[in-house]
C-alpha cells in the first residue's frame, strides 16, 4: 500500500516512478560517450522524494555511473537536492521548481560540493530536469578539473 | 548473475547483503527514541559499495530516518564514505578500515558536511561500524544545534 504523498512535495508528483532511456556525455578532458540509464524517484509519505539512478554502457551493459539522494521543497517554488556520488562527491543543490498545470521544470545549482581526498576536483554543478507527461529530460553542466562551467550530460527517458 | 567484487573493496565483503535490527537514539535536545532498521550494502563490480538504510517506528511502523551513499577504499586501511540525508545534509567521511581475519571495523569522521538552507546545523559526525559474522553494529556521534560531539545512535542488526 502506497502512502499518501506529503503535501510539501505535491509539485514533484510527476517525477515519481521509474524511468528508462539514454543519454550522451561530453567534456573537454574526455572522449564523447553515450549511455543507457534507469532513474527511480520514490517517496514514503514524508516530505522528500528519494532519487537513485544507474547508467550502463550501451554496447557491453557494463555499469558506468550511479548516484543517489533526496529532493526537498522547503517552500513553494524552491527546491533542495542532496546527492551522493560514488566518485567521492557529496553535493547540495538549490534552485527553483515550477509545476502544476505546466510541465515540471527543476533548475538547480550547487551551493556546496564536498569531496573525499581521492575525488577529482569539481567546483560547480548545475542540473535542469523537466517532465512532460511520460517523458523526462535532463541536462547537467559542470566546472571541473580546471575547466569552466560547460555542458556535460543530456538524456531523455520514458516512464516505464 | 552477481559480478565479481572489485579487488579494491575486498575488505568490505563482510558488509554485503541486507541487515535488519533495532537501535536507540538520544541527544540533549530531543526525547530518547528507538527504531527498527533495514540496511543494504551492494556492489556492481566497480570499486565502491552502495549503502542505503531506512528506519521505522517500532510500534506504528511509520517511516523515520533514511540515508543513502557509497563507500570507497582509496588505499589499504583507508575508507571514504559519501552520504546523502533527506534532512538536507550531504556528508563526506574519511577514516580507517580494518578487516581480513578479524572482525571488520570502520571508524570514520566527517571532513565535510554540506547543508541545504533549510537543514539543521550539524558540524561534526562520527560513525563506527563493525561486523562479526552475521551481526552488524554501529554507533553514531554528532555535534549539532550548538551541542558538543555526543553519542546519538547505536544499533545492532542481523544478516537476513
Amino acid at each position: 500500500m502506497s502512502p499518501e504523498l506529503h503535501s510539501d512535495i505535491d509539485v514533484l508528483a510527476p517525477l515519481l516512478g521509474t524511468w528508462e532511456g539514454s543519454g550522451t556525455g561530453e567534456y573537454p578532458t574526455i572522449d564523447d560517450f553515450s549511455y543507457l540509464e534507469t532513474i527511480t524517484f520514490s517517496h514514503v509519505g514524508k516530505p522528500f522524494v528519494a532519487y537513485s539512478q544507474r547508467t550502463k554502457h550501451p554496447d557491453t551493459g557494463a555499469p558506468m555511473h550511479a548516484e543517489t539522494g533526496y529532493l526537498r521543497v522547503p517552500r513553494l517554488g524552491s527546491i533542495e537536492i542532496v546527492m551522493a556520488q560514488p566518485t567521492g562527491l557529496a553535493e547540495i543543490y538549490e534552485g527553483a521548481v515550477v509545476g502544476g498545470d505546466v510541465p515540471l521544470v527543476i533548475d538547480v545549482r550547487s551551493t556546496s560540493i564536498g569531496a573525499t581526498s581521492s575525488a577529482k576536483e569539481v567546483t560547480i554543478t548545475e542540473r535542469t530536469i523537466s517532465v512532460t507527461g511520460d517523458q523526462l529530460s535532463y541536462t547537467f553542466r559542470m566546472a571541473a578539473v580546471g575547466q569552466p562551467l560547460l555542458h556535460h550530460l543530456s538524456a531523455t527517458l520514458r516512464r516505464t
